[in-house]
């Protein structure tokens, strides 16, 4: 695609265009990031970018950037084309979009995929190899299911989602539009409840559903359980990387991100745009609040007020947290000091 | 199901029974939490419950509690018919299991799954779409195999047994009765031994298997690896949640329960009724003694006496750790107090 | 197989060949570790090995063991047939290749196994039930895939692979030889890849793949995620357990290895030689120099040079961190003490 042809579609996008600089229009093959890129490639480059450095030697063909004048000076003198907007990253990602045509699969089920006589495919679906359709199923259109996927009885599909290899549905469940589930995650998988009783544990049988909303993505391995009466929730647009868990009757809130190998437990309830970190853990029952941060390995085990940014284990305001552990490090020296005083 | 019916069952349960004040003998057609039951429901209440507040606005027909006055009072004041019995949760657990029809599958063997003409399986098996069974497998009676599961040569797996879909179970592995195996978790697989050797890794090859008891539930995206020689083993009654790692030689006792995200490395020897919170780990080659709780995050580095409770990483008993983590959060105050004194 | 025989085997082998002690040419069946082998086992002996005290009651027909003239007096004088090694492991290994005749599958494609007509299978590959493979693939020869695995359009496998049950290989993944990838595990998958933008997320498209070079092994139920343009890499003898999460992007040196639940961020870079333990994690963009090693449980925010043994969150010297470690056990007498100054 031709660079000019490029800009005007990034004009028309959501990165709001500023300028762009167009020394030769080179068609573009490909993207890069900017350490490896070269002609007929694309880059992008973001303020704080440790990239900069490279800037010299490149041979890249463009690059998307921001509104910085040394940057833009230092283009200039190295003849590279630059187009100039607020947000270079979704710009980019647009970018990605142009250049790479998506993958489309032919709709159509595959020979292979078992189909329970009483469930409903919607038209423009693809339905794998080998995968297999409970009854009453009822999925709507344009769904990609792919290759080795189980979807139970009685789940409810609506449009436009994407369900990778491997992945399993579970009875009752309802999925509703343009959501990801990516290979291998468990979807209403009954959730862990048992009940000690003369030191043996009787199951509680786990008979709730799962509810996710529009726009949810689900990353690789992960499991999302079902309760024993109710739902397991997550609203529209949360992004869940991979091998995290969700325990029965979790509620999670909008526009959350979660990073790989978080666990929630059973019963806790996550605001909105809550962002936990790589393994972090949250403890049954507990509430955070909306917009909360929580960076990585941290344990939140009671209610978290809106808007905190919290770390540790257990989890403290990540300011005093940072206070104390660079002090856990001084504890021998402390310690010196203290045996010190004591002699005196 | 008529309240009055369900009484009746519940007398004839474990949950030891007390009194029942019915002011209606409606009909009972679903369960759900305190929180949002309504009419022709049935929910439950524990001691020291938070949805105790709900009290005065539910609209739910029946109550499963505990014996203790001022609810009792409380609830008759409001009309809302209760069973009392001595431990609601088990009551409700009977409940579930009377209300919801147990999802029963036909029977059979469908079209698509592939078992290799030495394989065995006994009578009333329903074996799922896409299933394979491999050489001189052995399979009990009454056994449900969901779709898209693997199971190797020369497994053997007694009655009852539940394997839901898309689970691997290696060669060798014996499982006994009634237990479930949750989704797409892997048992047997090959464990993680490596030599090292002039910088690289040599491979100890992994000819031991797994051995599972009955009554032991497994979660999803679990991994049970097998040992070089000997076995790996989980003794009956032992329930454990998703993401859970068990290392190749790994023995445990009865009745414990793991949460999800814990690991256990190889060798170690976990003893009866041992309860592991969320994302614990567990050091090679440790012991940890009958009864022993760790709660979540915890890493158990050296052997545990029976019966302790411990806390932290490096694991230790929990009321010190308590101690010593409330006290982490003052040492910026500590630290100051300190520098004062030293000044004077 | 003779005694006599093995003993012949592993002179050829790795393990430098010290000498043999034969008391009787027994027919060896079997190997099992010392605590619990018998008559027509052979076992192995360390040094440091918790089960030299079994040397006294043993049945086993042979050890192999090291050069301790201890230990062997005491073989002597037991009887006990000895094979003297400078690494037992690695005549153990050998010995366990040599008794148990490798699992071999019959080469050929399984019926259900359903194959684009675009992509190529190579000589003397096992490709199981239920297998998918995507159009234009092409794999090699003396390659096993085993039943329900997915493999995606575009993948080059090389030779002698293994791939276990149930796993998922994406679009344009390159796999060289000799790797063992093990059931369930994903690679290639979309990397967690969003903008924020008016409190909502924009997906980045992962278009770019995975490159994995020989002889590296993968767990169980691991993800190994594609970033949006350029590869995920792991080196040449690189070793990863289950449930490891490597984030798009990563880089990951020679002869690494990771034990279970290890968690790597986007773009982390990892030396050769790494080994991370159980439960670790790694910050996106972050560089761990070459045989870094980290304990169970570090967390990992910060670069760190080649050679060091760190432990703790953050991520500190171990030296340093096993002094802060056992007094924070003692905080509670720091403060007391401190306290008690303060009053004088």
């Amino acid at each position: 695609m031709l660079l000019s042809k490029l800009v005007n579609l990034i004009k028309r996008g959501d990165s709001r265009f500023i300028q762009a600089n167009i020394f030769e229009d080179i068609e573009i093959e490909n993207a890069a990031s900017l350490d490896i890129a070269s002609k007929n490639q694309i880059s992008f480059l973001e303020e704080n970018n440790i990239l900069k450095e490279n800037l010299s030697e490149t041979k890249v063909s463009a690059i998307i950037t921001f509104n910085n004048s040394e940057i833009l000076s230092l283009l200039e003198s190295h003849s590279i084309s630059n187009i100039v907007v607020e947000n270079p990253r979704i710009a980019f990602a647009e970018v990605l979009n142009f250049i790479y045509e998506k993958f489309t699969l032919n709709p159509g089920i595959d020979d292979s995929a078992v189909i329970n006589r009483t469930a409903k495919v919607g038209e423009n679906c693809y339905v794998g190899p080998n995968v297999y359709i409970g009854e009453n199923t009822i999925i709507g259109k344009n769904n990609s299911i792919y290759p080795g996927t189980t979807i139970l009885g009685n789940v409810r599909m609506g449009d436009n989602n994407i369900i990778h290899p491997n992945c399993v549905i579970y009875e009752n469940t309802t999925l509703d539009n343009n959501c990801v589930i990516n290979s291998n995650t468990v979807i209403g998988s009954e959730g862990f409840g048992f009940i000690p009783k003369d030191g043996k544990w009787i199951k509680m049988p786990q008979k709730g559903a799962v509810i996710i909303k529009s726009f949810v993505e689900i990353g690789t391995n992960c499991c999302i359980d079902r309760p024993s009466v109710g739902n397991t929730f997550i609203d529209k647009g949360t992004k869940i990387d991979n091998l995290v868990q969700i325990g029965h009757g979790v509620k999670i809130g909008k526009n959350c991100a979660f990073a790989a190998q978080v666990g929630i437990a059973g019963g806790a309830i996550i605001g909105d745009g809550v962002i936990l970190a790589g393994q972090v853990g949250v403890n049954n029952r507990v509430k955070v609040g909306n917009n909360v941060i929580a960076s990585s390995k941290c344990g939140i085990h009671c209610d978290i007020e809106e808007g905190e940014v919290i770390s540790g284990f257990p989890a403290m305001k990540n300011k005093s947290w940072l206070r104390s552990s660079s002090l856990f490090r001084k504890l021998p020296e402390l310690a010196k000091k203290l045996r010190h005083l004591d002699k005196k």
